[in-house]
């Protein structure tokens, strides 16, 4: 693609926008902006901004339109598939210092929101207030536009969907800096496309995200845990279908293996309530009472013991609660921490293809002979699994990446799978879209793109 | 728009797609395919074929696509916006003889189904499986594409949502025959952008939907109705922000008014339990136990009473809840037999806005000097509206029709509401869509339809 270069009258554009002490080129640029946590790639940016609007945000684009230069919009940087590194440099906007939260109205329970406000600065002002933004990803420290951008989904999709479900409107720059709302304060709409829903989850490339309006739902009053053990991980799993199908919806549903627990431990210097089982489902109940949620989750705890489990460890106090989620949050950066250098496959398979999935994982690292380690959201089919790196060369590590996931992916269409349950698609996965999708889907895709951004300036080489 | 006339060839093809006893032409063409439920406009296709299968419905729009001619799919023809009138002439699809329920998924909680099965006979399936297909609309003998395709959203989208939120998965033809899946039996899905959401609520302009994948609740043990009758209607809507306030979310928040519970009285030959007081709200809470409802509802009838309802009339058994409901089913039919012609507004409003914008449509009717009743979904803000001709002769309607939708879209607007809540834009909304969104919105949507029908010949003239 033939982008304008960044020159002077560029820099000295955005800073009569943004100010120079919020405009960064060369060596001013931090190495942090050259990569997303999992830095498979690297790149910077020709010139990083921070903005503080959407006004700023709407003349810097239009200002990239005219002069065609890329731009990729970046938050905290938490994504896992280089959805925000920029491929072919350009202007890096920086949008994490747009993070005030804008407004709570309870009489419609929305909160409006800018799109740097951090996950975990969201749900506790919401909780301050009884109420609740039930999506919850692992990374609490990813922004809300990030979140958005990726559709995340989290640990309490079982019960309560993904993203998409909670935003209510947004705000978004064009590729030509025209500003537009899509969605609105309403709970209904059926007027016109639904272009809020096509932008949730597009990964920057339709649009930048400057507002965002949420729903909202009262706070549960009460929440259990359970841990519970299982001789295998096949014995786990093998249960999670017969839960769905017990026509009890637990909050969550997340599988855990022994090994990823010890890791955990380690990396937080902190003990974990058991770990003497090879395997582990935890789940979560909420509810308004105590009683309503013990009735729940008796029926279920009678499930998994029927199917194997060693005992049902119940956590009823935030203590206990806290210490286990808290171990259950750290996974990523635990196995992250365990090797040089790992790469991920975030596949989301139908409820009931889990187990076999789980185990062809499992099975590839003898096959491959490579370590593979995982966790996920077992009641709701998405995994995470991770290929480590440890002491191979570049070449045998890029060899055998590229046969596990090919593998994998492969495997995950065959069950009726997507390629990816809530990190995206951004640089990494793009192959494995195109051969899951097909050239037809992908066609539709560039089509939207070029109906919305018909200059590809904005986070080109992502996605497709 | 220039398209080709249907001419013995094309009549030739379509019977050796689908045998001579499913293709009509002429007067073969009975009068209810010329127009839908509210008939503001007329307009016979060329040729009507039945359909019975996907590979008919692509080979038709192949050749379609080939020749240039205008499609139509059409469901039961219960729209209320002129979707389904093919104001171009060329082929009607009949769609309602594809109706198998294909697959009941109790592992996954996942129903497949073809277009045409009815909503009500949807329900009734899935509830004799003790699971729950939570989208319930008025019109019971509506198609699931046909919801599927205005987004409906009905009764239960307070607690629920809408349509769009319980559709996991399209099996969909495009205008030159080719067809896509999109989505998934996936509970997450990050995988490129969200072609399944943007054909929700497209209503026949970007491809016809010939099966469907829906997802499932488990069906709630127990639903209790409350009608609660208030001094008058202002009283009974303003009482609703403060319900939404209390953090209890019923299942269901309706409202009705005296003259219009009298009319379905009358049309039905049935006694409601109550009509005495000027205006109600209905609404249900639905959950597992008696206990876990009555502490909901005992909190809700506290808020009613303090701000003025007379008494809570609660419906505990099957029997009366139905009754109560029977009545609610047949409001649009009792106020169209009440009158010669009718029109209506589907906007919707945020929650907290509800009662001014009743208060300003109740107040038309004198303004206007024209009679206008409505009725509505009081917990999401989606008001039906509807202006009633009587007598007038063909201009003086006309001009006031006129005359009360612009004020009636301009207030709407105002309040930052949405032209339509779940019934569409068809052909009778498309300038108030225009106004409502500008243009470079309407620009956008026209991309996006030319991205999937770039000759234009899947149902045009519909939403812009």
């Amino acid at each position: 693609m033939d982008y304008k270069k960044i020159d002077k009258y560029d820099i000295d554009f955005l800073v009569s926008i943004c100010t120079k002490d919020r405009v960064f080129v060369g060596e001013e640029i931090n190495e942090d902006f050259s990569h997303d946590e999992l830095a498979g790639i690297k790149k910077y940016p020709e010139v990083l901004v921070e903005v503080l609007s959407t006004e700023e945000v709407s003349k810097i684009m239009k200002y990239a339109y005219k002069n065609n230069i890329p731009v990729t919009p970046r938050g905290q940087g938490t994504g896992l598939v280089g959805a925000a590194v920029p491929l072919y440099g350009g202007i890096m906007i920086n949008m994490s210092n747009m993070n005030k939260i804008l407004e709570l109205d309870e009489d419609n329970l929305t909160l409006d929101v800018e799109p740097g406000v951090l996950l975990m600065e969201l749900s506790k002002y919401v909780e301050e207030h009884d109420l609740f933004y039930p999506p919850d990803p692992g990374e609490k420290s990813a922004t809300i536009a990030g979140n958005i951008n990726t559709n995340a989904g989290g640990m309490r999709a079982v019960k309560y969907g993904v993203t998409r479900d909670y935003v209510r409107a947004l705000e978004v720059v064009l590729s030509n800096g025209e500003i537009i709302s899509v969605g609105g304060k309403v709970v209904k709409n059926s007027s016109g496309y639904s272009l809020k829903d096509l932008i949730v989850g597009s990964e920057g490339t339709l649009g930048i995200v400057t507002k965002a309006t949420l729903k909202l739902l009262p706070l549960p009053k009460k929440s259990i845990s359970l841990l519970i053990p299982f001789v295998n991980l096949e014995a786990a799993i093998e249960t999670v279908p017969k839960i769905i199908k017990s026509k009890i919806i637990p909050t969550a549903i997340e599988y855990m293996v022994k090994d990823v627990i010890l890791a955990s431990e380690e990396f937080l210097g902190m003990k974990f309530p058991d770990s003497s089982a090879d395997a582990y489902l935890l789940l979560t109940f909420d509810g308004n009472s105590t009683q309503e949620i013990e009735k729940a989750y008796e029926k279920v705890a009678h499930i998994c013991l029927d199917s194997g489990a060693f005992d049902v460890l119940i956590s009823n106090t935030q203590e206990r609660q806290d210490s286990i989620w808290k171990a259950r949050g750290a996974f990523l950066e635990a196995i992250k921490a365990s090797t040089t250098e790992m790469d991920e496959c975030d596949v989301v398979v139908p409820r009931n293809k889990i187990a076999e999935f789980v185990k062809f994982a499992d099975d590839l690292q003898h096959k491959c002979n490579i370590r593979i380690k995982g966790f996920g959201h077992a009641g709701d089919g998405n995994l995470h699994i991770y290929i480590l790196r440890d002491e191979l060369d570049d070449n045998t590590w890029n060899k055998k990446l590229d046969e596990v996931f090919k593998l994998m992916y492969s495997k995950a269409i065959e069950l009726e799978g997507k390629v990816s349950g809530e990190h995206g698609i951004g640089y990494a996965k793009r192959p494995y879209l195109k051969s899951s999708e097909g050239e037809l889907m992908m066609n539709l895709f560039k089509n939207i793109k070029l109906s919305f951004d018909p200059k590809n300036i904005l986070n080109p080489g992502k996605v497709f």
